[in-house]
């Protein structure tokens, strides 16, 4: 058997698709229709990319090496593989997938690392900064329905990192700090006093921190406050606001950034502060109007 | 602002497209073009996959578990990250890219986890089970270029697991057996005696096995014997035989099976076996002619 040109082409094309065939077939057995849907999907896309780059044996083998090493240095306090999809905007699609449009409800974005259970309960107009050091940061604003009527006694939970670019559970001493939880009002209103977000690199001394400088990108994202909001009947709204004019809105390395969450940080020139309070220094304040989508939308 | 179901649809998917695209230019600044040719093609990929499946936030984190646990399991003995590539059809498909067909040239499959340095030399002839447990199997053969030329001094490297389907290295006892490395003669002609290949599960004791296990799939392997064949100015091949009528070639579990590389394993009846052996019992032979492509193709 000689072929020609043409041939060789057509029978390695052939080979390549035969393939691909017979690994999807391999799953016809799977009793679970979601999980055999799931595997011929994920058989074809990671083919395709295979055949599109011409991936070479030297590659594969890079590429096995840094998964590798991903998983070397992931444990119970270090996610690399929860950073290697954010920072390939996986976690961000996912989201955005499963928080479909709608209406002018908020949007959604990535619900990062650094959540914690059982976060101290605030009254309204309190104070969640709990220590962290930083500037003060006055937040105020709604939670409505998409057709504006208030939600009362919606939970609001906040987390945010401090001055030093670390949250509480970074310290790994136990703190509890710029983190907490308060109710709407009656009116569905909601105030609270917090720090102003600044910007900090995500964890790269790893793996994906090595990727992030071999691709020539950033480790850095832009400031933020984080948001999830609770209230019967209605989609749970994981995000945060973002602070307009912050130098890594463009380039927030996790993809994080919405337009329509970016928000304007009023700088008051005033000592006197809401709640009563009386400032030596800078402090910023902020409005931020939820909407919150129907449960089943 | 609210939107009808349509303006919905289409807002989702500008979204969605447009985290696509920052995702892709944040790789813009990468100095090397085929490292930014790759991220672009994976970002690409695997955002189809993401939204063609509409994954699920939980099938996310069931996801990152996962990969999570593959990592776990993976040290300087167990390559689980492999094993994975391998039961995808992915180790299979690199290799058939990087091993276009080419004439008659004989066909590549995957390389394995087994492979050792070093291995002892055999005469032309010779055992190379070094006393592993097995049925005696006569191997004999050519080595010739596209042309039908014989390729003299060509190194045959082989390696197979045992009766019991483990590899001397997995015995993690410093043996070396079923593992040899011999040359062509001045013809081309090679011969060796080995063992006669026998099926074995891939470790299936991790992750991977417990993914093979929820889709219905068998860990098995079919038989095999492997070769490695190295000549100057020659493509270098890195293959199996299989053995005709083995009950797993048609659910390989790593899809290394490509029907020329299926031979017939004769089972002579008579006591005197080539090389003055003489035998008690069942023995096999097989013929296995090598064709190399040229080194550039």
């Amino acid at each position: 058997m000689t072929m020609s040109d043409a041939a060789i082409v057509v029978e390695q094309d052939r080979r390549e698709l035969d393939l691909i065939d017979r690994v999807q077939r391999s799953f016809d057995n799977c009793t679970d229709p979601r999980l055999k849907e799931l595997m011929y999907a994920l058989v074809k896309h990671l083919h395709a990319f295979l055949r599109e780059t011409r991936l070479t044996e030297e590659e594969w083998t890079r590429a096995i090496e840094f998964l590798t090493a991903v998983g070397r240095i992931t444990d119970d306090k270090r996610q690399e593989f929860i950073l290697l999809s954010d920072v390939l905007g996986v976690s961000m699609q996912t989201i955005a997938i499963n928080n479909a449009a709608y209406k002018n409800a908020t949007e959604a974005t990535v619900f990062g690392p650094f959540f914690a259970e059982g976060s101290p309960e605030v009254a309204m107009g309190g104070d969640i900064s709990g220590g962290a050091a930083g500037e003060p940061c006055w937040v105020h604003g709604s939670v409505t329905d998409t057709s504006g009527n208030p939600v009362a006694n919606a939970l609001i939970e906040v987390w945010e990192a401090d001055a030093e670019g670390f949250y509480d559970v970074q310290y790994g001493d136990g703190r509890t700090a710029a983190r907490a939880h308060l109710y709407t009002g009656a009116d569905g209103t909601y105030c609270f006093w917090a720090i102003t977000p600044t910007p900090y690199p995500i964890p790269h001394d790893g793996p994906v921190g090595e990727m992030l400088e071999a691709v020539g990108r950033s480790p850095m994202r832009a400031s933020h406050l984080h948001f999830m909001v609770t209230a019967p009947g209605l989609r749970r709204l994981v995000t945060h606001i973002f602070v307009r004019g912050d130098e890594y809105l463009g380039s927030d390395t996790v993809f994080g950034v919405k337009d329509s969450l970016v928000k304007d940080f009023q700088r008051p020139s005033t000592t006197s502060a809401p709640g009563g309070r009386s400032i030596d220094g800078p402090w910023s304040a902020v409005q931020f109007d939820i909407v919150l989508a129907p449960a089943e939308a």
